[in-house]
């Protein structure tokens, strides 16, 4: 397993974007050539790349010849030294850097300082998706010096501006009651007010220091995880997906556990979690860490608990305490910790349909139950954001109590939990700790804007990292889509991070076939919501792919979609000929009844019209 | 292919409800029976079987045996006849009904004079999903004579009462901040009120006459489609979703059609359309039309195409009246007819990212241009009208300007369709024909609800019928999902029914199992949104299932799935042994991290708590 075993994307480039304060910042975007527009006069339009968000680091890259036994190169390394706030420590084989003192080495810490991090300008050169490109675009639509603006920053300022309804009716004079407002340089759609968001038209380092400094936003990026390509998740920046990997007793190897993370990354995932919970759980993750260029996620008292021989009775602080460390000195970017989880919540799940669902949720409050005692991971609070300080994990405070049904959802368990969140979050954020949140779960749909406006209110706007929602519980063998409309509304409100659900949930371990399908579902669903909150760029890529529909440019079509692969083959399956891929129409309609070349004969004769 | 060649559901049996107003009103149902509950004290608990909603007609009985070449039963014939107000006329080799007058034969007149049909009441039977149980759950809630209730209405009445959030706070005395209004009685959550639906907690036949005389529902059902069992579109009942099937040029036989027709009911499709475009039109049509119990949807103007040899000038106004005479007379329930598209909002197309999507749109606008004259079906419209009030078709006003791609999305040329819609719905009305306006297509998130609440308020609440919407361009191979995203956020909020889109959309010609994922994606969607707007037996389903999965009832869990088979080939592929079936984990945590079982131990703990 190396390098040549390459994933690859058709007709796309790999192409790197310098960064300006931090020339050794490098940016990967994968870019999808387009072939040209043919003109009715027969010349040729020449259509711009398409700059696309890329996760796969250097497994993506062509000119890259690593082997999964080397790992990657050690992207951050240099930085992290040059700040000279961690010593390197050595302890058996292994060897680690920690902060050198009681000061917080975490991006939020620097945020505070007013200091610009690599890390930060290389998320805002990543989350601006080769928008230098629209800088372009807008000084062409001004050829007339007079009437162009001075200021490009002006310019992009106006991409976002939005024009009243009574302006378009003066515009067009008559029709329709109202219009809605759109963009008439981006050929986009202005966001509705109500997401919340505040996405500049342009993301800046400064932009996002600020961010990361008011809470809002989190880079998880672990001072042992040199290898990691740093991105952020907040509201006010690209909804980020993560996938689930990790092997049970019942299945799996290392070697398909890095496959995997090696396949999650390739079809997008900005994130993946090792929710590994059988034997060789240090093996695995040191494996997934150093072929990872994506944070990975963990959450600890699984291996805590295998250290117990699985005896929740036995776990203590200690033993937890010994394993957050172990596993901050192996890299580990963020942890799910389940502190929010308190004992007299627990009785309130008595009368649930489905009880406790979450893994290290039930593990905590049947600790609880056995000792009669507070949950340790809330008592020990404190010392657990200090670890998390000096290594730079992030944390992903769980939520325990999630429903585990329609029924039981926005119930009093999990809003008590979710208040108890918060609090957790103000008390990391005094210590130097990144923060998100962990929510739902089994939600529908009427009740997902009150988690997100409860969570956005009580957590003070921290990231909100859900699991799905499912919108329903009836559809077993179709959750990964369930879970992908609740993620879209839930994201579109301002939820950062969507965690995936494969169309396997509660029947069975997800294959990799599973994987793709569960990873693309949850990148068209943060897709579609990056569309509705108005990421500045998001549009591009839809544009371009319709457009490339329109004028049957069948190859720009399939390279532009999000899996190019499954896109082709279901074209291939009705018309397999090469030469159907110049076709001006598809299987579905037949060559007499295509409504798009009606449309385009319809579009020529009004270019007629005109001239006669 | 005969009946034997079943499809049918596990663990299920075919029950039927039989009417009070009309005994020979039988409404089927699909009961999946349920396995007891064992209960710690050894006993069991005898699980209610739950009612499903079935659309396979006599094909999903298994005491029907008949075959496609004698087609179904004529269910509808006697209470068509016995109205009095139709003739049988024979042309040909064919018989047909027709209206005696100029009076409508249609579901909204009769409603219009009050008159409850047998249709009526055997929607409204259908649409309460065996709440007849319910009845019976609350009589069992109130054991005590003095403390019960006198009528089951004001029963029924309470099972939506929706608690103040300030009372709820009393109950619970601490907590957090404010909780959400669920039902005590029935464990279901309360509707959202934006939802603007009117849903009661009992389906009467009175409701359901009310709501075809305000036009806010149809129940379409041509008198020459007796094999068609009555269902209805409205915003206040349950959300409904349509097949799309039929043959175009370049492929499928009619057998291929018809099987289609049964595989898609048999997922759950509540109406097909058949919008075949090749050879055989008129006998392809027949066949679906003898063997369907569900309505049959068609676009005219195809046929009418087919009949001038694909060229569009060529189309008149006789060919068409005369194409929709014959569908009219073969029994076809509702017709697409694209009247609202006028020529003069074709020049507000021609700067569209992808022009005019809609096969009929896009022919209609086409001859609009070539002949300098208006839109003939708008002309036409008084006449149409009369046309379908004589056989009561229902009318399904066309988009064929609706938008096909983000960028595109509730622009001018789109809305000011939709407000001629609104127009020819209410003349529609006024010549007592039944309406529904179809809708979008391709709309970012955060423009849905505008295409909404714009079509309940110029369209009068008539009912809306979407395809889609599809929330991104950047899916292809996936777009039954993007499509099914959109359209459990427009249901949420008054759409009516959903065309569904399969993953195959924009690509090539969907097979069987297309259209089972798509089917079955739709049902998903459409029970999401039923949940949302409160339907009051929607939950049911869900909580039985979510039981079953808390308990390890395997086969209980499969067998409440919308797609058993699958659900269960999951999870056979991970833990194929029979045993597996009852063992209290799954294959995703494996044995010794069921957060289910961790948490079963502490309900019991809790209980063992109570005793000492």
């Amino acid at each position: 397993m190396d390098a040549e075993n390459r994933l690859s994307y058709p007709g796309s480039r790999r192409t790197y974007i310098q960064g300006k304060l931090f020339p050794d910042v490098k940016v990967p975007m994968r870019e999808v050539i387009l072939s040209d527009t043919l003109l009715p006069d027969g010349t040729a339009h020449q259509n711009a790349p398409v700059a696309i968000y890329d996760c796969s680091g250097p497994w993506g890259d062509d000119s890259f010849h690593g082997n999964v036994e080397e790992g990657l190169p050690r992207l951050r390394e240099s930085w992290i030294l040059e700040r000279g706030d961690v010593i390197r420590q050595t302890e058996g084989d292994a060897s680690y850097l920690v902060a050198k003192s009681d000061t917080p080495v975490t991006q939020r810490h620097y945020a505070q300082q007013g200091i610009i991090t690599p890390e930060m300008e290389y998320v805002a050169i990543r989350e601006n998706l080769g928008r230098e490109e629209a800088f372009k675009t807008v000084y062409d639509r001004y050829p007339n010096e007079k009437s162009r603006p001075q200021d490009a920053q002006q310019i992009l300022d106006e991409l976002t501006y939005m024009p009243r309804p009574s302006e378009l009716e003066a515009q067009s004079g008559f029709g329709p009651k109202s219009m809605v407002a759109r963009d008439q340089l981006t050929h986009q759609h202005v966001p509705e007010k109500r997401s919340g968001s505040r996405m500049p038209a342009y993301f800046t380092p400064e932009f996002v220091r600020d961010e990361i400094a008011s809470g809002r936003a989190l880079i998880p990026a672990n001072i042992n995880h040199p290898e990691c390509e740093p991105m952020v998740i907040g509201r006010n920046f690209l909804v980020k997906i993560n996938a689930n990997i990790g092997n049970s007793a019942l299945g799996s190897s290392i070697e398909e556990e890095v496959e995997k993370l090696r396949w999650a990354i390739h079809w997008g995932s900005d994130t993946v979690m090792d929710l590994s919970t059988g034997k060789n759980i240090h093996a695995t993750r040191e494996w997934i860490l150093r072929n990872s260029p994506v944070p990975i996620g963990t959450v600890p008292i699984y291996q805590a608990l295998e250290k117990v021989r699985g005896k929740v009775a036995d776990l203590t602080w200690d033993i937890f305490r010994d394993t957050l460390i172990e596993q901050a000195r192996q890299g580990v970017d963020y942890v799910t910790i389940h502190a929010a989880l308190l004992k007299r919540f627990v009785n309130h799940t008595a009368n649930r349909m489905t009880g406790i669902v979450s893994r290290g949720g039930s593990i905590m409050a049947q600790w609880s139950m056995i000792h009669g005692q507070e949950n340790f991971l809330y008592d020990h609070w404190n010392e657990i954001c200090e670890i998390l300080a000096a290594y730079d994990i992030g944390i992903s405070i769980g939520d325990g109590l999630r429903p585990g049904s329609i029924a039981d959802a926005n119930d009093f368990a999990q809003l008590a939990e979710l208040e108890i969140q918060g609090d957790l979050t103000k008390r990391a954020w005094d210590r130097g700790v990144q923060v998100m949140n962990e929510g739902p779960g089994h939600v529908p749909m009427h009740l997902i804007a009150e988690n997100m406006t409860k969570q956005l209110e009580w957590c003070l706007e921290a990231p909100f990292y859900t699991l799905g929602p499912l919108v329903t519980d009836i559809a077993p063998g179709y959750d990964h889509i369930t879970g992908a409309i609740g993620g879209a509304m839930i994201a579109q409100r301002g939820c950062s991070m969507l965690c995936y659900v494969t169309q396997k949930e509660h029947l069975g371990l997800p294959d990799k076939q599973d994987v793709r399908e569960a990873v693309v579902t949850y990148k068209l669903s943060a897709h579609a919501a990056d569309l509705a909150k108005g990421h500045p760029s998001a549009q591009l890529r839809d544009n371009a792919l319709a457009q490339a529909r329109f004028e049957f440019r069948w190859e720009d079509q399939f390279n532009l979609a999000l899996d190019p692969q499954k896109a082709r083959s279901f074209h291939d399956l009705t018309l397999p000929h090469a030469n159907a891929k110049k076709a001006h129409f598809c299987s579905m309609c037949g060559p007499d009844f295509c409504a798009m070349r009606l449309s385009q004969d319809i579009k020529k004769m009004g270019k007629e019209d005109t001239l006669s």
